[in-house]
């Protein structure tokens, strides 16, 4: 591809995204696989390449989905690539900010939610994605994180190291994706974030496409953070020793996650309405999940300091 | 209250249902409670008494909402009572049929989700209402089964049973109400139903007043089928033995009724929309659940039959 001046063939560079933009999501999806079987004796990381079934109008692509099941230290790990295209109905593109009839799309991404076994090492969720819908094209994405126990070094390594990310762009970046995390990340039944946050952005570029090349640049730097921002919490906390309680109030916890997904979450809902493949989406569900009436933690106890915390949202860096 | 003639003063009369219907469902509920203890050994129902809490333009009204938790044979079951009223926002009104502006609601019922402890009975799902949205009002509900594993005279008697109650109102009225339950309790991105259905309706009288007495009296006739048309099959299956596998595949189906309950439900929808209290209307999430990525059953197996017959629409009488 010759290099392009920027102006009106600003568009035709542009569109090249989706494969570049492919080619580093599936890279990426490969080391943070590497990164976390590292932890793991026995079990690794097993790939599904699907094709999307023929949704009628919408059509197109496929994907790779990386399943980690039962492992010593993660109970389920999943790392989705996709890379899927087609026409999007008039109301999700009203939804994404077009005009309502239905609109050509692309969208290529990498998502993942990591659920440990030990109650004592938080879950993690990440997504970057790009998307072309019609002639507009943007990023978005994110990473943040779900303790079960506080533990405030670990809140503030989290977020360090994405600050860290966002800061060699733009030192705006990390204040305005950190409170829109913790804004995305509400479940309003529940007046609870859906843990400590972390950053959360979308639409980058969509209104102004002069800034695609350096939001591309921004993407592939807090992508490579992921790593430096969790393996740490494993790595340091993956042996600590817990109670059965502690593990009950694990599953009670992920609950919330669970209904964060099903009730909010815009990639879960994108990916069912355009008919994605759904053991792919859902497979940020929690492998055991409890639910109890009414539960009440007892006074001064770790788990009400945890329900505490996601009452409100704190500064971490 | 006088008997009034139809006609001009239809209106008042029909005023009253809000009453009558309030005080009928919470005798439904003591009876269904009543009726479900019958089986269980220690555990009782509890009933909280609770009062919405003022969300704003949409408040007032409260419940009564009764769980029985870790019994011997139903592992959770809740049975609500409910009556609220406020503002219902512009975009639900529109939703419900009505022009999109806020408008005055009164909504009461009962709502009640069974999860047996045993993967060999059926777990259930109950719900009648009576709605008063601005000048328009109407009754709703319907009742269904969602076995684990698949037993056709179990299925064959539910779906009797609530024949039996609709029949004696309107021969028409079991042939599409059991369409509308196949047609409303299924799940998209599964290609799947519920389970085995049973009765489903909406609206009923919204759009003709006229109807409304009739409608009323098939609404108290209907509920009064859920004792016989349940309990029977908890009293046959009750003490069947079951096998660890078979315990495991009802955690994993019960991800299903999550799924649907968080995705798809209105009775959810609107509780969580109008801020209703949200331990009571998320009681119908199981108090145990599994997702697995990717799960196949045996060829051939009990387990295959079942995910078999929730890709279909079968008639059971």
């Amino acid at each position: 591809m010759q290099p392009i001046a920027r102006g009106d063939n600003a568009m035709n560079e542009l569109r090249e995204y989706s494969a570049v933009a492919a080619t580093y999501f599936q890279g990426l999806q490969e080391r943070i696989c590497k990164a976390l079987e590292v932890f793991e004796p026995k079990q690794r990381f097993h790939f599904d390449f699907w094709e999307r079934e023929d949704g009628g109008s919408i059509s197109g692509g496929g994907g790779r989905s990386g399943v980690l099941k039962n492992g010593d230290i993660f109970e389920q790990a999943g790392v989705n690539f996709s890379e899927v295209h087609g026409t999007l109905p008039a109301e999700m593109v009203a939804r994404l900010g077009g005009s309502p009839e239905p609109t050509p799309f692309r969208a290529t991404g990498i998502s993942l939610v990591i659920h440990p076994r030990s109650p004592l090492v938080p879950t993690t969720h990440a997504n970057f994605r790009y998307l072309v819908v019609g002639e507009r094209r943007w990023f978005g994405g994110g990473a943040d994180l779900t303790p079960y126990y506080l533990n405030e070094s670990d809140a503030r390594h989290f977020h360090s190291e994405f600050k860290k990310g966002c800061d060699r762009h733009d030192p705006g970046y990390y204040p305005r994706f950190k409170k829109w995390c913790d804004e995305y990340f509400y479940l309003p039944h529940r007046g609870e974030t859906r843990g400590v946050g972390g950053i959360f952005f979308d639409y980058l570029g969509r209104d102004n496409a002069e800034v695609l090349p350096a939001t591309w640049s921004f993407i592939q730097d807090i992508g490579n953070q992921f790593v430096p921002a969790y393996a740490p919490l494993v790595e340091q906390h993956r042996y600590d020793l817990y109670t059965e309680q502690q593990r009950e109030f694990q599953l009670y916890r992920r609950g919330r996650y669970v209904e964060f997904n099903l009730l909010y979450d815009r990639g879960t809902m994108f990916g069912l309405q355009t008919k994605g493949r759904t053991e792919s989406i859902l497979m940020s569900l929690p492998p055991l999940v409890r639910w109890e009436y009414d539960f009440k933690p007892e006074p001064g106890s770790a788990e009400e300091l945890m329900l505490k915390t996601v009452k409100e949202t704190r500064d971490w860096v």
